[in-house]
């Protein structure tokens, strides 16, 4: 089968169940209801709070076959994953479905429970280091499923991801299940992930090693979504959940992307007061929000809100009355994670608000900006940022193809070759984000725009910026580099990419 | 079929369907699931914002015998139940069955509505004034629903009630639907049950008068539950949306009362820092609370927390670093319907995790103290706070089971006859509170405890407050008054009276 954007879709392939492939950015037409999780009662007298995990696990009902979920604010410093399936692992419980919102180079741990039966299927954003290098070389049985940020939250409020138990680790909590993600030796800042498993699992265990007294509110996760409460010694590694201030770069390659990036902001029609931006975490995204901080005091121009995954750089320009309020799905370092719990516009966002595309309205429909990062994107505009140029798993899903379906204008920022690798190729190797949803690709060697956006480009080549057809940008890296060599796949499929409305846009195969 | 009170509900009431009668506090195990809200989808580019409440209708497809909700937060002020139903009814939409928080004096209204069938069910918590005496005499052909606060969160949750349409006034807006009710000229303060209603609707359509540049956050209802926005000139009428400061009392039967409730408070050995409580806003209540605040200062004991309807009195009490955290389902005067925009310890919670008794807790099972109205009690400690002497229906369940069911000590505070109408009954007309949730009554002529609460009457047996049986209280109440000639009602059944948990707890039926 090959989809709207030219992939090609195993008919064979049992992930598929009644799903559709790929179709286009808006095509999907959802039906059915939210799942409703199970109703349970507590009274009055009865506590939450249990003495350990087994003893939660045990409580809950976990059994052979079930899905359970975990967040991944605390990043590479994350104590509560490996903790838990390795409790799981000694319970003898086997056949167990984890759907984290993402997972990290510390959770390679992983590998001997997959081998071992405990875990047999993955539901994922992103993947990372041995773990993930283990499963391109054909690890699982069955494929794991990488979502978005938008399209977890998506699937887990439809039903088609059913957590039966959510084991979240919270920074700050109560013995009823007030919790918060600011406080606390642990902090993680926004909480916004496990927001969305706290409102739809049917079982919610919070894990924390910081009990504080009744009633902790104001609470990102309340008390009448959750079972049992647990105190443990540690729920993670500081060092490795907040990074410390971010700094700018240097590099004069990053700081020319940056600036024809800004360049094409300034340029597009859409830089005027009251404008709304997502930007990541890259060293050229860091730089362009340095330059577009200057414009906007210069011009007298205002953001409403900027979103995401939030930096210091944008509390910063928050507090300066730059920005007027921040989304925040994720605390990005330090100062983002303590912002939110002292700036009243500094808002906590779930995932859901941040970007599934079947709700009444996330927020990536009203930004219009997002700049965005590419591991490879393609003479179509389709981008890679989960496969290596060796074809192996090595990054995230993210919000990527959410903000950049939602954004008036999405725009990718990436050096034209790394080393002897080009970034603009004829094909990628996974898609993550359809060619549709792009409508800029900046380089350090020029940008190309989507031929679509007609009145883009009728705007930017009135400026200076130096403009070219993808094509054009593939023949460059390809001078450069030479033209890449296919990499040879196995059949096996390894991982299926969903887009974030649930069709599937692209597999991923046992690399040989 | 009489049920564990001793109430008799009639076999063949169809609003029975499968529901069960009471049966205890805490004896009926829910089962099944949350219901879940269709799913639908908005693109970024589609607007909410609509020009009139017709075109809301439309666009929401309302249609014959379609249930739709309303929220009771402008109290005697509110301007858009009557004119969204006498819009549906210019449409010529019939058989709808609404099912507000509450209704008030100002929906007489819907009398029309009801004889000319546009309105052929209601569930609500309160009702009065002339639509309520009109249906106690017969006007409905279905019985009405009196649920409690945390009832109807159930009963929306659970799918009890199905919302097909939530027409929702909101007194600060933005174009894509993030709300909250404590800026504009009509503000109310909390939106807490209007939150769920949100939350569990099909269609949500917001109605405000105060639009505001988006993102309007932090919000109370969001963008992700919200279908349509309506402007319209005016939502409600402030003067009787929120009432001025509250009056102490200076009644001396009032004082006697909150006296002995308070002593009661204080040789209860619940009375220690860190308790927590909820406080009606009738005279003796707040008079309690006053009482209370002294003592607190002089002993230098904190509460933890003050749940309900919160008053001016419990916000200055928060100011002053008396009470730690206000749990709001509910702002009841100007004081504190401005402070939850302004403390972020005044917190504001929707009404399941005020009261829902199948949520995963709610705040009333935390509770220590509740000090509730009444308006019959009877030697069995059941109360009655939704008919008159004379059988009339004329007041609101609100959340009276709800806290009762939860404190540690809930106590009545009510004079032992008002006028030539005795309080303490052998039989109550009508039976909201069942009496195993009751502890204490506290009149004016003295207290009575529950005998089941030994350990309680040992401690105020101690104290000079004058205590006497439940049987004692009543013949004094009966020597002033004479024993009450008993009410003749026809067999039709005019509201059935659920109790939290959706069992039935008692009907009312037309008065001769």
């Amino acid at each position: 089968m090959i989809n709207k954007i030219g992939r090609e879709i195993p008919d064979n392939l049992k992930e598929l169940n009644d799903k559709k492939v790929f179709n286009g950015e808006f095509a999907l037409e959802p039906t059915g209801r939210l799942r409703g999780r199970t109703i349970s009662k507590i009274e009055p007298g009865e506590g939450k709070l249990l003495d350990s995990i087994e003893e939660a696990i045990k409580k809950v009902g976990l059994k052979d076959g079930m899905t359970i979920s975990f967040h991944h604010h605390f990043r590479e410093g994350d104590y509560i994953l490996n903790r838990v399936m390795d409790i799981i692992a000694k319970m003898g419980i086997k056949n167990i479905t984890i759907a984290p919102s993402s997972l990290n180079g510390v959770h390679s741990p992983l590998i001997e429970h997959i081998k071992n039966g405990v875990v047999n299927n993955i539901s994922t954003s992103g993947i990372r280091g041995e773990l993930a290098n283990e499963i391109s070389n054909g690890l699982m049985e069955n494929p794991i499923i990488i979502r978005s940020h938008g399209g977890r939250a998506r699937a887990i409020e439809s039903g088609e991801i059913k957590i039966d138990v959510a084991f979240l680790g919270v920074p700050c909590c109560d013995n009823y299940g007030n919790a918060n993600g600011y406080e606390g030796e642990s902090f993680c800042g926004s909480l916004g992930y496990a927001k969305v498993d706290a409102k739809f699992a049917d079982k919610v265990v919070l894990i924390t090693d910081n009990l504080v007294p009744y009633p902790n509110v104001p609470a990102s996760i309340e008390q009448v979504d959750v079972d049992y409460v647990v105190k443990i010694d540690q729920i993670g590694n500081p060092s490795g959940i907040v990074s410390g201030a971010t700094r700018y770069t240097k590099d004069p390659r990053e700081l020319l992307i940056a600036k024809y990036a800004s360049q094409v902001m300034f340029a597009s029609g859409y830089f005027k007061d009251g404008f709304s931006m997502q930007c990541g975490t890259g060293g050229a995204s860091l730089a362009v929000a340095r330059f577009l901080k200057d414009k906007m005091i210069e011009e007298d121009i205002k953001a409403s809100f900027a979103l995401g995954g939030i930096t210091g750089q944008f509390v910063e320009m928050h507090e300066e009355g730059l920005v007027g309020k921040l989304f925040d799905t994720q605390s990005f370092d330090l100062r983002a994670a303590k912002s939110i719990g002292k700036n009243p516009n500094h808002y906590e966002i779930d995932a859901s608000f941040y970007a599934n595309p079947h709700n009444k309205g996330c927020a990536v429909n009203l930004l219009d900006f997002v700049i965005l990062s590419a591991l490879e994107v393609d003479t179509n505009f389709n981008v890679n940022v989960i496969t290596g140029s060796d074809g192996v798993l090595r990054g995230a899903s993210g919000g990527h193809c959410d903000t950049a379906a939602g954004a008036k204008l999405s725009m990718i920022v990436c050096p034209l070759v790394r080393g002897r690798i080009p970034t603009i190729v004829d094909n990628v190797i996974t898609t993550i984000t359809p060619g549709d949803s792009i409508d800029v690709v900046v380089t350090d060697r020029g940008i190309a725009v989507n031929p679509k956006r007609t009145d883009l480009i009728e705007r930017l080549s009135k400026t200076s910026i130096p403009m070219f057809t993808i094509e054009e940008l593939k023949e460059k890296a390809y001078k450069l580099t030479g033209k890449p060599k296919a990499i040879e796949f196995e059949d096996k499929v390894v991982a299926v990419v969903e887009y974030r409305d649930g069709s599937i846009i692209d597999v991923i195969r046992k690399v040989k």
